[in-house]
């Protein structure tokens, strides 16, 4: 991860100047093969990999991911389970997050919820609270990273709680402050058109936040994107 | 169900008038035996019990829910799992909901966010889209309940995040609309005296959405507490 991600601020929109191939974590979540949350993945990594990235990708209904966080982990702060560390040490030698799934109730389903329950841990996402000087916020460990959040929503309204919930709920408290949640709205009632035209969307808000590879890092990442 | 609940509107404050027991469905989520969140169930089965309530208990834990809705239940729009259908049965039964789970990342943990997702289906929770007017609201199916989290939170700022989910993400679009969220913070700082301070608010609180059973009544209660 070192040297890989170079902060540039520009204001509010968070922006990143790369200079080298970043490790980018995609985690699909979506109950039916074939779903339009698939498309989305499938243009994500296309996107990605084509702009000389590195892309980790995960169907965690097809990996049969386990979601719910066991009372050892809770007491001990760790998991020993084979899926979860895998997912642990990806996330730590990634620079950037992407995150896929419908919105169910103004949240990810439970299938996503609990990678964020097993995965994002004391020690991993954010450090364990100090015991003598419980009173102070845990310091977060993921500011290293980027995140987007790519969500389907089959409603028109926008309430605007599933921003909430990634942005303040998830991202903030891990650190992460380059982060954006993207919402298609009223997916039920598009046409193929409008749903074309949000697959550019997306590989365009993939390449604001991961651009494409460029000087001396283009060979490299033409060797990750191979 | 028919005419066990009675509404009487008295302004923002939501509150119930009951002239007879009241079935309440109490959903546990905790991964550690002997919790606290486990002694805020305890205290709310003591006092819906001895208010005159009948309480349907639930350790989802304990019970081994499966939080994960499938493809064929997306599709479907239905379950044909033996729990979630026993969960759906009960959850029509009942004219209170009480949920007791401690907040992770501002939402409920994975497994109590699958019985929403798995119970909480078109039919059951909303109408099904209309297919001939996709553009209305599904209508809402569970105005007739009452509900209530409470719920513990180890951090001591007050976010205003878990709130909104349930409110706003789950009640609201069910049609529940006398429903509250209590959440305990700061709970890792807490003394004996404090969490002893908070079950009986969690009492009050209880008692204030589902008052003791009283007149005719009373009989029945009995019957339903033994």
């Amino acid at each position: 991860m070192t040297g890989i991600v170079k902060y540039r601020d520009c204001g509010k929109t968070p922006c990143l100047g790369y200079t080298a191939p970043v490790r980018i974590l995609l985690i699909l979540c979506h109950p039916q093969p074939g779903s339009f949350n698939h498309a989305v993945a499938d243009r994500a990594r296309q996107t990605l990999a084509a702009a000389g990235h590195q892309v980790l990708f995960h169907d965690l209904y097809q990996e049969g991911f386990d979601p719910v966080l066991t009372g050892p982990e809770f007491r001990r702060g760790v998991s020993f389970d084979e899926q979860v560390v895998r997912h642990t040490r990806e996330l730590e030698s990634c620079g950037g997050l992407v995150f896929v799934h419908p919105e169910w109730w103004g949240q990810p389903p439970a299938l996503l919820k609990g990678w964020v329950d097993r995965v994002l841990r004391p020690g991993v996402a954010y450090e364990p609270a100090d015991k003598e000087l419980p009173e102070q916020a845990p310091a977060p460990l993921l500011g290293d990273k980027a995140a987007l959040v790519l969500a389907t929503r089959d409603a028109g309204a926008r309430s605007g709680l599933l921003e909430k919930v990634w942005l303040e709920g998830v991202f903030a408290f891990c650190g992460i402050r380059s982060a954006d949640c993207q919402v298609l709205h009223d997916l039920r009632r598009l046409g193929p058109a409008e749903r074309e035209a949000w697959l550019d969307h997306v590989s365009r808000v993939l390449l604001g936040l991961f651009p494409p590879v460029q000087g001396p890092g283009a060979v490299a990442a033409s060797r990750l994107a191979r």
